[in-house]
């Protein structure tokens, strides 16, 4: 049996996503099914970039019909950023509840922490170790969906 | 010709909101269509309390048919609390941007000025003047639906 994974790196203007086909044994490489980008321009009105994301991610669910969501936890370094970043997040957290979608959150140093075994790796090992998990040639792009990857695979390793 | 305004005073436990219906000139007594609030229990999980907003926001919407919303503007106090509302917040925008209403925004201050003559008026006398505005008997409760009735109002002197 195996557990079709959403991964989502949340963000406004930026907002990564990838879809984790995985095998009930972890010794089994998780088939990438899909992966991306959703992308709302700063110069767009909110209303219409949340518009955007709400939109993108009602097609994604439907189009993959995930089991789960992983997502990595917000992580907060500007005031006006955050209510920026928490107002698309509260559009994210809408559509996983309409379809009912189990939830689990990871910070960045428990991703870290699982891809690397160690909670301060570098941006780029956690790439490498998303790449070498899913047997893939090259780190995929952009970083945002490789994000999105990581935090898909920690959601992975866990069960 | 008359315009209706949809008033909210935004809240992820608490989110008030009134219908004004007002007619062309500011010397006739605008109608309260409908007032109340929507609520979401704290105890609830974050994405069913997102969705009962989005929903009943819908229901408000279709019902009254407003041409535009007024705004409370978010009023930041605790990191924690502004995150949750902030994220209320975001449903809110999205909802009116998929009916493509326009807005506007009012400051507590601003709304103050409105009411009473200066920014910095009591709550209380606020809510009197919602009372002699709309020449109602009594003070609108609760005190959240008072607050919309408030924005919806500030936004009518306004035009």
């Amino acid at each position: 049996m195996s557990t079709r994974i959403l991964g989502l790196d949340p963000g406004l203007a930026i907002l990564g996503f990838c879809v984790l086909e995985c095998e009930n044994s972890t010794a089994i490489t998780p088939k990438l099914l899909d992966f991306g980008i959703i992308e709302t321009p700063a110069h767009t009105e909110i209303g219409q970039r949340l518009c955007t994301i709400y939109t993108d991610l009602h097609t994604l669910v439907q189009q993959w019909q995930p089991d789960r969501v992983a997502i990595e936890k917000l992580f907060f370094y500007r005031m006006g950023n955050t209510i920026l970043v928490a107002q698309a997040r509260g559009v994210l957290l809408l559509v996983l509840a309409q379809y009912q979608l189990p939830m689990v959150e990871f910070t960045p140093a428990q991703i870290k922490q699982a891809l690397t075994g160690y909670g301060n790796a570098e941006k780029r090992e956690v790439q490498e170790a998303v790449a070498r998990e899913l047997k893939l040639d090259r780190i995929p792009q952009p970083d945002d969906a490789a994000d999105a990857i990581a935090v898909a695979l920690t959601a992975w390793f866990q069960v």
